[in-house]
């Protein structure tokens, strides 16, 4: 896709002291950082409430004309290519090469990702061209990046479907290993999470199983995890599975304050709930994880 | 409109044998239907949680590259034209054209027919060319494709604005003839519902007038009975009639759970987390119908 | 931009003796107008709701060969700047232009005006040919109109970022100013509301800070003051500041339902609900309000 232009190589810092993850929320709380959303129009004002909920602020474009001016004037680009179109595409390669050469945080959401041609080339382009600092995915997503277009399929009897105790020391090595390819911090999401660079791996077991009856925590996580970056650029990693843990946190308690009768659609205003009150001290008692 | 290409006549198998509507409710439940949804942006978020509330799984694309391996792997199609676009236009072609030869059970709402040429122009073509398995809408828009063109103003001195106690044998007939005509289950959603094939017409008494202050019931329930009937393809119209009691049992239940201070934000969610909880027992003994 | 094609200059009649805002309300309240949205997606579906909970009725259509259709059945027009694109700003045009020639109140939202070039050229356009006779914004957004693109920075020396107590006089000047200009109510909100017309200045303090935690409040507030406007067509000003008293007061009123435990997703909830449950009494008593 001739939208994408090539960029060179820019090295992501990657601190080897890990920052604390209430460390990380608090620097997002004090710099209201900022960001640009081109994302899916499905779950896009609970992506906004999110990020306010969080500290951040959110700007919404994908109008080609538009979105050079407004990503300059933000501090990250969050891509999410859940219902993209061919105008939103042409907004991601725009936006996408203005936010690395004013090196931008930016993280690609691949929603869809091998199930269709577009989504696949579409999210390869980015990651080859944009080079984005992060990706957030499922499994799915994350495999279909990583292992080529069209062999989702056939690779599935190597990499099993879902991230298990049984196979996490494979999939621990996998995800670094593909962090370390494409030089970004990897996040797959489910229930277990991991986010990794190269060296290191989180493994994550926040959350609760409800949360896939809701449409849109995963963006959510996505636009929050963007912000998290931006307010902690020398630790990435760190703040990305802050970003994580918060997300799965805020899904535990949600679901704690559900009364008889409710269902996902409450839970949904809980878990946003919950993010906007969140504190570092909740974070760190609450975060479960394992570092690998 | 030349995008809608001509299909062949595909015949809709109708069982003469009712199926309990707690029975429709277990297999969407069991079932999982995944439905793509060509659907307007206003009410998309609401549509995708009330299917996921019920038991399906949504997913959203409306791109014209992107709709042929979308719609493919899903069971179902729901084509809403509440903010058609030329681009939208261009998918819903494409999709529907595809799903049918898929044998796909494929839903329209023709959000607005009647109110503008261009809106009823494309619902009309879709009833033509795409030949959707149901059509669920308003009296006024299924009397706009029941009746023709701009011939609205003109019939409504024939047919009442509204069904009534008065007019309903008149408007079973009329909704069983269009559903022979167009070889579809035939759904128009107000005070009294009825839903309808050749042969049998439900008529329904579930529902709130207070859910006409919020937006995307009608949305939430177009979406809801594709995946009813993607779950119960041999018994359609039991399918959506059971779909339409749900749903306005889901807002008596809501309605009965509001508190003082309430409004018609608060509604919303409360019919979606009603839906969520519906069982096939509460079903059963909420649903107020009769058959004709 | 020669999309927007030059208009004539239409008188905006402004009655001398104030309207209360009660009877405001309740001309909303009997009339349920009709408001034809061009609006983001981001927060649409909060404006259909609050249009509902105010006692109006939303309709959006943003695709050129439908708009001119849809926005003649309407009362009034809410153009809405904040996810424009190449498509949407065409029916702007078409719409601003139809509606402008039917007499309909039409609204401007300068959503990001400033922030981008395409933004502020838009609704530099939009002003000058479709001459809305509402323009509701920020500061920042409604300086870039007053003052010319471009020279926002430059002028910041001269005009405060925000409305305050110190401030004030000079701010009324400005609107009154302004809206004497482009001959339409202004509506600055903020910290402080200011609604004026070329003679009078309300001045509001209803409303609470923690409102900005949520998105699209001001593209809901946009979305009712045009339904206001519509009820009272006399009565511009008036019904304007009667529509921020609302918003302000449902801020008011919601924050005060919040339970431990709640945040910004269900606070969003309570104000549109606020709105839906205030009645003319409500509205009377709880306005904090000065003419100027």
């Amino acid at each position: 896709m001739s939208l994408f232009g090539k960029e060179k190589d820019t090295a992501v810092t990657v601190s080897t002291e890990r920052k604390a993850l209430g460390d990380c929320l608090n620097a997002v709380r004090a710099s209201t950082p900022l960001i640009h959303n081109i994302t899916n129009y499905v779950t896009v004002n609970d992506v906004a409430n999110a990020l306010l909920a969080c500290g951040g602020s959110p700007i919404m474009s994908d109008e080609p004309m538009d979105v050079f001016d407004i990503t300059s004037i933000c501090g990250g680009l969050n891509i999410n290519i859940g219902t993209l179109n061919e105008r939103s595409i042409e907004a991601m390669a725009i936006a996408g090469s203005r936010a690395r050469s004013l090196k931008h945080v930016i993280l690609l959401d691949p929603v869809g990702a091998g199930a269709s041609t577009l989504r696949t080339t579409t999210a390869q382009n980015i990651v080859n061209t944009v080079r984005p600092d992060i990706i957030r995915g499922n499994i799915s997503e994350i495999k279909t990046l990583a292992l080529g277009s069209g062999t989702t399929k056939g690779v599935d009897a190597d990499l099993a479907d879902t991230v298990t105790e049984e196979n996490l020391d494979e999939m621990v090595s996998f995800v670094k290993s593909f962090a370390a390819k494409v030089n970004a911090v990897i996040a797959i999401t489910g229930a277990i999470d991991l986010v990794a660079d190269a060296n290191v791996c989180y493994v994550i077991r926040n959350g609760r199983p409800e949360m896939s009856r809701i449409t849109g925590t995963g963006c959510q996580l996505s636009a929050v995890a963007t912000a998290y970056a931006v307010a902690n650029p020398e630790n990435k990693v760190d703040a990305v599975a802050a970003a994580v843990c918060l997300m799965g946190l805020a899904g535990e308690i949600g679901w704690s304050r559900m009364q008889e009768g409710d269902g996902n659609s409450t839970y949904r205003n809980r878990i946003i709930d919950a993010i906007f009150n969140m504190d570092a001290s909740a974070l760190e008692e609450g975060a479960k994880y394992e570092i690998r």
